[in-house]
């Protein structure tokens, strides 16, 4: 087992903040993604907690963010220390495989031989520290040639997760946790979900992904060598005056696909993925819903308020209200309420009802009110 | 029994156009209260709908308006035949006692036996010639020397209005309906309520009184002496050079006090109260609910909208929306809905909440956001 320094001087973490949180309309939207907002009531955006969460472990000069042209300026604004070369701009939205793929072959360049790690830029996370334990324990897992992913242990049969199903321990030294992983299984049914739970080696799959940069390219590589033709194309144009035309050229044509179908799920076919349970708080603030639970602090009888200048009246003893106007808000007899109230948007609906948010959204699209999205 | 044309020679409708409506907040407000609103869905204000029902009944030179100084020019504007000499300004309101005896008094002095029929600015009636029918018996009424209401027959046990007791028919030639009124009872519980509607000769209180000019004016006196001095030294100084000074010097001093005390109640006890039934459809738009009920056509099964440019996306089946900024509102999942969106504030509550906006109001000027209402 190397020792720590030697391990962090290898590593790299890749935050990918691309998706806008559609669930999340009308609040977050595309000139206002999910991760530019304050969900976790920290007083700073999520990809901020992130990148904070993240820089104890390998320092901020090792923090990749890939993200698209259009929030430059405020994922720069919100991480005054990001470096210019950890900047990576998606002149179009290409999905996981093609961002996290992207990152690890530009580092790989740079320094064979690094191991990167991807986190989501929207999550919240309760334990920073236990996180970079966690983490800590992937990266030898990942040194050792695994794919290697954080499971979240699940506290309720959420039907709303993919499942990793945990097996026989890996033995790698250091890394005491770490697991061998043979399915990665798509959301189940609630019955299936009440399995899992009870089970105790199925855990949430958090999207959190440490690997050698090396072996995910090649894993990439096996099920999509075209996509592996273009990253490596892009990679080698990247720190070169070529870079403009390569990505003018390359980036339009690569495949739109998650990382789950490229690298994760074959991987656990091959016996090559690794799971590390992370045993910290973890939320995806999926909804508003989420957003509810977390800002009441699993309370059921608050109502969850966001927004700084708001002037609420409410007898609501549940719920929550978003203000992102500066107007006064009163609600009377409604529990379980979800109001986001934007300058040009509104949205009501319940806690029950919030993961139909993302259909409202397309209905939008289709109906001629993009300007609203 | 005097003929038609000479009983209506000596008419004149009253409109106080008074109240705000705080239970339609943030709709109806200071700056724009209920009266000035659809709310009928006519496409005109249901000040401009009350003008249309009683100009047929003696002209538009016989209908004299009661306002506040404040709402002059909007008063004006929705009723360009409104002549000067029929606009009675209030400096500050003074309730109802106040507004309508100051218009009696003015226009007895004018035309010494005039009858003075006063009708809210703000209900809806659905059969306008039906609701004239009524009026032109109450007239003959009146003419009798009686004070004479108009009673609305109960189509449900309601709770939220006061009830008229009509005991014995009056015999009265031309006012066939006519009965004498023996007491006017305050909003009843539920059981009494049921028990009135199943009697069939209590009816609903509709705050509408006609009647001689001088016979309110005396019984306005008997209760009250003090205010009815001033009214009358008012009305002596009203087509005179000295109105403003005048009012400036009285108007302030006058007793609030309702018309339902100083006349209604007293003349019951008196047998000077006389009630003809309505038999016309009636709406006092009294909250939101009301307004939902009007809208959706009595069927429960459709959301009411309130709004020129609404962009709305929903899946309710009912309760109204009303939208009067230009936001896209989307509703999901949430039924008997009230959402009223406006520039600077929003409701959102549930039909059965409806009542309670009034204590909001009350709320929002207590906590210092005046500013909204």
């Amino acid at each position: 087992m190397p020792n720590d320094n030697d391990l962090l001087d290898r590593y790299y973490s890749v935050i990918p903040a691309g998706g806008i949180g559609s669930r999340l309309w009308p609040l977050s939207r595309a000139d206002a993604p999910k991760f530019l907002h304050d969900l976790s009531g920290s007083g700073q955006s999520l990809l901020r907690d992130t990148w904070d969460r993240l820089a104890p472990l390998a320092g901020e000069q090792r923090i990749m963010v890939v993200t698209g042209r259009a929030h430059r300026a405020a994922v720069e604004k919100q991480l005054p220390a990001l470096q210019d070369a950890n900047v990576v701009l998606e002149s179009e939205p290409r999905e996981s495989t093609a961002a996290i793929g992207l990152a690890a072959a530009i580092l790989e360049r740079r320094q064979p031989g690094v191991i990167v790690g991807s986190f989501a830029a929207d999550h919240v996370i309760g334990e920073p520290e236990r996180f970079r334990q966690t983490v800590r324990q992937a990266m030898v897992t990942a040194d050792a040639g695994f794919i290697t992913t954080i499971g979240i242990m699940p506290t309720e049969p959420s039907i709303g997760f993919g499942y990793i199903h945990a097996v026989k321990p890996l033995g790698v030294e250091g890394a005491p946790d770490a697991c061998f992983v043979d399915t990665f299984v798509e959301k189940p049914d609630l019955p299936t979900a009440e399995k899992y739970l009870a089970a105790g080696n199925y855990m949430w799959n958090a999207g959190m992904f440490i690997s050698r940069a090396d072996v995910l390219l090649e894993q990439i590589g096996r099920s999509r060598p075209e996509l592996l033709a273009g990253l490596l194309e892009l990679a080698e144009a990247w720190d070169t005056p070529r870079r403009g035309a390569v990505v003018d050229q390359v980036w339009p044509d690569l495949e739109k696909i998650a990382i789950d179908y490229t690298v994760a799920e074959p991987s656990a076919l091959e016996g090559k993925l690794a799971v590390v349970p992370g045993t910290f708080s973890w939320d995806d603030v999926g909804d508003f819903a989420s957003i509810a639970k977390l800002h009441s602090g699993g309370r059921k009888s608050e109502l969850a308020i966001l927004g700084k200048n708001a002037r609420i009246l409410s007898d609501s003893s549940s719920g929550v209200v978003v203000s992102h106007s500066n107007r006064v808000i009163s609600l009377i007899g409604v529990e379980d309420i979800v109001v986001v109230d934007t300058p040009d948007a509104l949205l009501v609906t319940t806690s029950a009802h919030a993961q139909r948010v993302k259909a409202v959204v397309d209905a939008l699209r289709l109906s001629g009110s993009g300007d609203v999205l």
